[in-house]
């Protein structure tokens, strides 16, 4: 009990401000921060950052000029960096600066969607199932699915708007069900990113701790018609910042959360998938680090998926330690039986039948995961491959048959990536399938039938360096070629790596199917009636889990108490020189050290809110009341990984870089002016030269 | 509470043979075992099994003829065959054979050592800290167990049966202290070990499976006045093996149990030291895997550390797995809520003091383990540099007053190892000692001040390859002339390592000294309190935790069920030509392959039994009621790793090498006859050759 007693406590102390949620833009609590901060939120407020904000491929961003500029995170461009870099010059270390619009290059793998507007299916969906066992409806569901979203992008291309994305949500753990429709920009090009060195100061040991020095930003433009996007929706920056206690705003989209799961799919993480994943990627962190110590080209080759896993373990290792806390999952235990008790629900007990499907999943999970969810087989080729075989087969269905990520709706992003020209390392595949055929054996065991079929006479080191050497799928063309050609040119295909696929797709699509029906599916229709049973006892005037999906949330700009040390939420940039050791991940580049005499060294670096954040926010605004930008999300401090689960007020923090440190940097250490004159930042010097250059 | 009924289940329908239990010779429950199987355990017998078994550096053994010949794992010589290795020639891979006495060869860190008394210091060590408070009880406590160690070593010299090496054991969780006193002998030497291909068989994949193939067996010599040591105390080896359901005996040094640690410390491991250890060693992993994939000689040197980190990552992951089932947990809390009630205790409740100080543990366990632990600065030459540094400043002190590592009684095997002249591979202690060092940055973050006071300027790749370059402590003259030369030489030395470890000597001697004082002084009080309790409540009629000192457990050859399926207790050597395919770990020795037209494919390879025992007990002998081998324990089933916690008699097996194999290997594999002879096993035309030769 003493955890929640510690929280009880704190409570007292600290201000009344619970500044959780997140919201969805139907549904924020305007009144509520009226009524907390005075300030006036009106549908006109929410509908223009609305607008303005930006869904990337794993990140957020906003549109930052009427030109199609968009503001981002540093980190959020990597894959974008690493694919237009070569094995000898990496844009990590370099860093990129267009010095017109002629210079930006377009990132084979990126792509800007923003929502333009949504529709409740929940009826529809939810209806689909009626009478059906779970395993049916489950099934159900998925082709009712696929079918709205035809049907919306069908009727999109005939309106004046233009063709639109749709993508059905699930929300509230399926309690609703939407149809969100985005503008989407699929030619996006890379304007401007700082060296690595200085984006990501600190680097992995730094990674969600505040104080923080890390100039987390970069620079994008939405293109249409190969000519800058004309995006009237676009939030200005007040490069002044915000002040301590400053009411402010955080509009993204927070990948994932688990608030709403029940304690028995919490104690599942704990008992069983993320002790998996964290034994799995320290040893591939282990394996990429002595790669990349081989020579400098294969240390570029790991450094952007280096940065993303040891991202992920870190992320992993404080949702354990959250997991861990006996007395909150006590917490948990006591709102579901609360729940149980005033909900009076017929038939079975929910909570009882996902614990049913638990005890299912622990003996799939790992087959699972290792066949069908790829772990067995980590490679960008064998992924092709079994983008290629798989296509070919699921194409030939009606749409709503089709595995969900091959309908109609999925297929030009599956184009754009398995057609995409962008480097692929032999040396790293080799790894990583290697290593991820080794763990196989490992945790499936030697005598699996699987295991059987593949490594009767090599070892998983041999089959890897076999298939990555003999197969051919890392010509872009013949990629295109034989997603083209369909299932004659695939069934044709003597290409090793798709040999490998067609030999274990019966399988893969077998556990897939056990996982579906005997996991899925009854989470999915126990989750529902627990979903219903909320909704009746607690009212709609609550939040969905995260889903990558656009939310908005509102919270102050304050540090908090460390171990009873108040932490400012304030840094600024000379400390940052003074922990510099002129090694990486703390060596402050040597553009900087130029430009050092000519900087502002009390300018403001970084700055820590109370805003409810999660991954998939990076990149995203923060905004004042009056609708400016005076921040950059780009992390949270390392408390912030708990609010996957719960989110505590206490000591929760969001962290974002400063507007004025990104003005200072772009003015006295890249000199650039062109940018700043778009983003109004530029100083009246900067700006009369801008104009006498026109 | 499923884990618990299930458990039920299972006990009403097995034979009711709860063959737990790792008993100490003097408390061996023979009465118990006379009623259950009728057989007549006699002191004698008992007397005859101890004085043969052997307890080596990290293992068990046991004499097997007359002239001081051990038979033992192959597992458990590993490090000697990696020391007696070069880079380019391993014994890991030709195995090893000598054809005479002459070319047996030394183990550099091996001895044998025989239990030949004990002697109960309980009242001595307990009323050492009687009025003092808990740090200061810890420190008398320390005090006079070296006192009592040195008196015991100093009488056994002016004794005529030599002298002897004379160890404080704690048992009960401090319910009781013992000094045991060995015979050691410090010359031992190889005599024969079969290839790691076959004695390793199915490598880390089949490691705690059964069915398994493994032949980890090795022999070794005692030697004394440069003559094979003379042992009249040996085990006879019965090369026909045991028959299903006989009874067997386990005598040997199982290393560590915590059966008898509160919920508290159990859940301490769950949360805390098993999942760091787990991302730790997985790392570790990926990095000699990685390492050893450049080429065959560095494969060679991360063969036998891999080994080593796979063993104690597979059983760290089962460990984690078992202390995740809360209804066991639940159960373990509900027996400690029964003793509290029924013991009456008076003063503070010792249940709630480990609490608090576990309290204190969560927060000083990771600087402790990294900066005085050692996990900081993973290295050879590092754990050298300390030795010669703190073993400089404690051999100044009396010898009571010393660190427990450094008294009289520690000295010659201190030494043995620093002097040693064994192979160090600089480029293998580069990787550790780098990744170590980065570890520990990210643990303890980059503001830490013993983190600020190595890595201002470099990182840690930069620090550890100057270190590893430019140390001379690889030369074991240097360090034999530093250890003799005293605190004198090693503070005049300029050498890096040891500016290191001065360096931060007084960092970690005070988080020592805040570790001892705030956790294990304490958590020692108070777990005395409740063996105290204990013992009133139970009687002694009890055995404790395993604590690398000897043990005799009693159980039966049988296999278990294993999801619905019955697995028999014996398998054969056909099976394992039938699973090989080629590669390692699941390659087949040319050796084997050539002889395999005379081998007797039924031969029986390995066997299953329900004795009790765990890591240590490996190279124990598995001996019959007439005191005869029956086979040789090398490893558990899956579930045995459970057997940390608690002892599942429906499932928990031991696996041993059955002798006939060893006999089938010797005489048609290897055609070591010579040794056939010595063991007995000699068919007659062999005899009858040897006797010829002689």
């Amino acid at each position: 009990m003493r955890g929640l007693l510690l929280l009880a406590a704190c409570a007292v102390l600290l201000p009344a401000y619970a500044d959780e949620g997140m919201w969805t833009f139907d549904n924020f609590p305007s009144a509520k921060v009226k009524q907390l901060y005075g300030a006036e939120i009106t549908p006109a407020w929410l509908d223009h950052v609305r607008l303005s904000t930006i869904r990337l491929a794993n990140c957020t961003a906003s549109f930052v000029s009427a030109d199609g500029l968009i503001l981002t995170n540093h980190h959020c461009v990597e894959q974008c960096l690493a694919q237009l870099s070569t094995k000898n010059k990496s844009l990590m270390d370099t860093g990129f600066a267009a010095h017109n619009r002629k210079e930006e290059q377009r990132c084979p793998a990126q792509q800007a969607d923003v929502l333009i507007g949504t529709e409740n299916i929940s009826d529809a969906v939810l209806s689909s199932g009626l009478g059906l066992n779970d395993a049916a409806a489950n099934q159900a569901r998925k082709k009712i699915l696929t079918s709205l979203e035809q049907a919306c992008e069908q009727s999109s291309a005939k309106a004046k708007s233009g063709k639109l994305v749709c993508q059905a949500v699930k929300l509230y753990q399926g309690g609703q069900f939407f149809l969100y429709m985005y503008k989407r920009y699929t030619d996006v090009r890379l304007v401007f990113a700082p060296e690595t060195d200085i984006a990501a100061f600190g680097g992995d040991p730094d990674n969600f701790q505040f104080p923080r020095w890390s100039l987390d930003f970069s620079i994008l433009r939405a293109y249409e018609n190969n000519k800058p996007a004309n995006t009237p929706n676009f939030l200005q920056i007040n490069f002044a910042g915000p002040s301590a206690d400053q009411l402010v705003f955080v509009a993204g989209d927070p990948g994932s959360t688990a608030r709403l799961q029940t304690r028995a799919q919490l104690q599942f993480e704990r008992d069983t998938s993320l002790p998996i994943s964290l034994m799995r990627t320290s040893e591939l962190r282990g394996r990429y680090i002595q790669f990349g110590k081989a020579n400098p080209a294969d240390e570029r080759i790991v450094e952007a998926p280096l940065n993303s896993l040891q991202n992920g373990i870190k992320v992993r290792r404080k949702q354990l330690d959250a997991l861990n806390d006996d007395a909150l999952m006590a917490a948990k235990s006591a709102a579901e039986q609360k729940l149980r008790l005033s909900s009076q629900l017929t038939g079975a007990d929910p909570w009882r039948e996902i614990e049913a499907a638990l005890t299912r999943e622990r003996a799939l999970y790992v087959p699972y995961t290792l066949i069908e969810n790829g772990a067995g087989f980590s490679s960008t080729l064998f992924r092709d491959a079994r983008l290629l075989v798989r296509g070919a087969d699921e194409r030939l269905k009606p749409n709503n048959d089709r595995l969900r990520e091959f309908t109609e709706a999925s297929i030009p992003l599956i184009e754009r990536d398995l057609f995409a020209r962008v480097p692929v390392y032999p040396e790293f595949e080799q790894l990583t399938l290697s290593f991820s055929l080794e763990r196989m054996r490992e945790w499936l065991g030697p005598d699996h039938p699987v295991v059987r079929k593949l490594l009767t006479k090599e070892s998983p080191d041999e089959l890897a360096t076999r298939l990555i050497a003999e197969t051919k799928l890392d010509d872009a063309l013949l990629r295109h070629q034989l997603w083209v050609g369909g299932k004659a040119a695939v069934d044709a295909s003597l290409d090793p790596m798709i040999e490998l696929v067609r030999l274990i797709d019966g399988d893969a699509r077998a556990i897939r199917k056990q996982y579906e029906d005997e996991v899925e599916a009854p989470i999915a229709a126990a989750a529902e009636r627990i979903a219903a049973a909320r909704f009746k006892a607690q009212g709609t005037n609550t939040y969905p889990d995260a889903s990558f999906t656009l939310r908005l949330n509102y919270g102050t700009v304050q540090g908090w108490v460390e171990n009873g040390t108040p932490v400012e939420p304030f840094t600024h940039l000379d400390r940052a020189f003074e922990r510099a050791t002129g090694a990486s991940p703390f060596k402050i580049p040597d553009t900087w050290m130029k430009a050092k005499a000519q900087l502002d060294l009390r300018t403001p670096f970084c700055i820590s809110t109370s805003n409810d954040i999660v991954g998939g926010n990076s990149g995203s605004p923060l905004i004042d009341a009056s609708g400016k930008i005076v921040g950059l999300m780009f992390d949270g401090n390392i408390h912030s990984i708990a609010g996957h689960y719960w989110f505590n007020s206490a000591n929760n923090r969001a962290i974002a870089v400063h507007p004025a440190i990104i003005r200072e940097a772009l003015e006295k250490v890249y000199g650039a002016k062109e940018l700043l004159v778009e983003l109004n930042a530029a100083p009246q010097h900067l700006a009369a030269a801008a104009k006498l250059s026109d």
